[in-house]
């Protein structure tokens, strides 16, 4: 079971809101798609293999139903259902996802996502703008070091095709192996190359072509060293070069590094691919995206290319605690009203409802406790102030405001305390 | 498949920061329980025959497992699992729930409530706590016109105790009945009571004493005039009083009536129950709550008195939408930069970054258009503001920003854009 607990969530809260701040700069709006999906949507792409990775039950209509495991397979799913909407249709999500999973460290069996897609653009500059929206989540958490590793399935492809790789199957098996190069070691890459068949050569050549990285202009001047002449090669290093434009217009060259290792695991994406890592802390990608001209029309209902980026929360929110960028948690009030006898607990509701109306958290004795145990409460709940009523502060309408870490006190009369605690940091 | 659209959207994150603003204000903390429980402690309170009404399934250790249908039962486990929170433990939650269901109008197999509770008080004085919560977010969110009906199962079953329904199993029936009082006839209630087997002398008690109604006073009076001799009616009459002081104090008697036909259909309830409604539009109950100081000692761990208020979300929609009190939207940015042949897309980009690090919702043409169509675009996006970078404009470092509405324009510097748009309404 995995709760969040106040502090977490006072987190999320800041977290999600810095992440919407930057979508609504680019013009996204939040939208979510639905929880329980069809059966046959999550099985669209990936076939009914993927029936073992998520969740799923029957309906009392008998009908296959299962939990969403990312938002843009739900996000498709709704574009491509409306033909109403101007495009690009830019749509932003923060969801809770599940995974038919062994819980194990920082992999749960439900977990957030934030997500971001431009549906309608095939140029490279959706690809920039969702690129960028990565990078610009990044620096408004206040995460500095990190960078963003860029290639283009696209081209991969095209020089597996090259290889003699052309079939379907063995096409998406050489992908996902590559797709682990950070994750094992060179002789397990090479093993799991040898397994599926592919010759000594060859696996030498794809890892030649793999390790290629460097500054956008330094990996295009090395493809354009390779002199390739299918269409599909020069479409995706077209595509790599428009990219690398746009990328230097928004000032985020630096940050780039085009990398020919990524393809990205999940077979939807057919073009651009990015992840995004933060340097200073090993959790691995932060967020990651791309291209998936293919998907919409796997639903039936509209052809249109897209494009996008997406991040796990837990993820994130591990970078953010090791790098101590959370913000100070605020306590869960700002004043305590104590009560030195059951007299005073409705004027007590009274004060507070006066408080409360100024937007001051405040909390009164709900449990007709001693003074030294609501002082207790106070101290181990760390609220700032706290003010005590008794038969003295009602008749003379005079009260002191408490500043529990320093013990000093404000004087001030009932009508006034309002004002005076808004003031008061 | 119940989707989230923009507009919707836009309206629950305003609904969701109005009721996070009261929680605040009263010293609730944010939390949310796990999405997914272990079956047992779903069951744990209403049985297995909750497994009709949820969905569950097994995990790969074969473990039952459900989706929550409610926030009340998480939380109390929740709470019930630490033993190192200062008490009371005020807790504040907004999720989604499942209810394994085929849908219908106003009820979906997803919904959102917003939850709070509060954990360790027995005192009436929590009870009006979390009845000014619900009530506050009413007021908050500019519903006027809305009642809350309270009463006390305790009394409730003190009575029907008096009248001989002692069983347990009957009991329970017999206030699911009462429960069903603004949904069925009388005619329909009589039967019911008949075929559980109550006789008719003491239905026509039962139902004289549940349509008794009015202010807290006068339904305080009412009730001393039966001289209930049974300590449990004393008690609960005494939590009614008590109540009925504490709203006194937050000035909220007005809104509040005592009925004495409202129990409440959940088994976990056991003293001081409420429900509110707004009386503009008949949507049912807005919110509901009471006190369940029986739950948290079934999941074993900690026995402790809890109260607590909850309302759906989507329920609150439809009478916020009826009574036309979302505010208005915000289209999905506040300026467009055109451009007129492609050598200005890089320099658009230059432009929206600028304005992006504003804080600017600023969209640029990411497909390519004539002027013609990004025109059009921008209309259908009702985007308010638009600007055209060209080759007449890049040389000069002059731009026009156009007022769509009205055809106006604002003529500007390159490097003056920003700050003019942010002046803009």
């Amino acid at each position: 079971m995995k709760d969040i607990n106040s502090d977490e969530m006072t987190r999320r809260l800041w977290l999600y809101d810095n992440i919407r701040e930057i979508v609504a700069r680019y013009g996204f709006q939040l939208v979510e798609p639905s929880t329980i999906e069809n059966l046959e949507t999550l099985e669209a792409k990936s076939g009914p293999a993927i029936r073992n990775e998520i969740y799923w039950f029957k309906d009392k209509s008998e009908r296959d139903l299962g939990l969403r495991f990312d938002l843009t397979v739900g996000l498709t799913r709704m574009v491509t259902s409306r033909t109403d909407l101007p495009e690009p249709i830019k749509y932003a999500s923060i969801g809770g996802n599940w995974r038919y999973d062994e819980p194990q460290f920082g992999r749960y069996r439900y977990f957030t996502q934030w997500d971001v897609e431009i549906f309608g653009s095939a140029s490279p500059a959706a690809d920039a703008e969702v690129i960028c929206v990565g990078a610009d989540i990044m620096q408004n958490i206040g995460l500095k070091n990190f960078k963003i590793r860029i290639s283009n399935r696209r081209l991969t492809e095209a020089y597996l095709n090259q290889l003699g790789l052309t079939s379907g199957e063995k096409l998406d098996q050489t992908l996902r192996i590559i797709d682990k190069i950070r994750k094992v070691t060179p002789d397990e890459l090479m093993k799991e190359f040898l397994a599926i068949g592919i010759e000594p050569a060859n696996i030498e050549k794809i890892l030649a072509f793999i390790s290629i990285n460097g500054s956008p202009v330094d990996v295009l001047q090395k493809l354009a060293e390779f002199e390739f002449q299918e269409e599909k090669a020069k479409i995706a290093i077209g595509e790599l070069k428009l990219l690398a434009d746009s990328l230097e217009a928004y000032g985020r060259t630096e940050i780039c590094t085009y990398d020919l290792s990524i393809v990205r695991g999940i077979g939807y994406y057919d073009g651009i691919v990015f992840e995004g890592y933060d340097e200073a802390e090993e959790v691995g990608a932060v967020f990651g995206g791309g291209r998936y001209d293919g998907l919409c029309k796997i639903f039936g209902k509209r052809d249109i290319p897209a494009t996008g980026v997406a991040g796990g929360v837990e993820r994130l929110m591990i970078s953010l605690e090791k790098a101590n960028l959370f913000p100070r948690m605020k306590p869960a009030a700002k004043v305590f009203i104590a009560t030195i006898q059951p007299d005073a607990n409705l004027e007590a509701a009274k004060l507070a409802k006066q408080l409360r109306e100024r937007n001051i958290p405040t909390q009164i004795d709900l449990k007709e406790r001693s003074l030294s145990k609501q002082l207790a409460y106070v101290n181990a709940s760390s609220i700032p102030y706290m003010i005590v009523l008794g038969r003295r502060e009602l008749e003379s309408r005079v009260v002191k405001i408490k500043k529990m870490s320093t013990r000093e006190e404000i004087e001030t009369t009932l009508d006034e305390v309002g004002s005076r605690i808004e003031q008061l940091e």
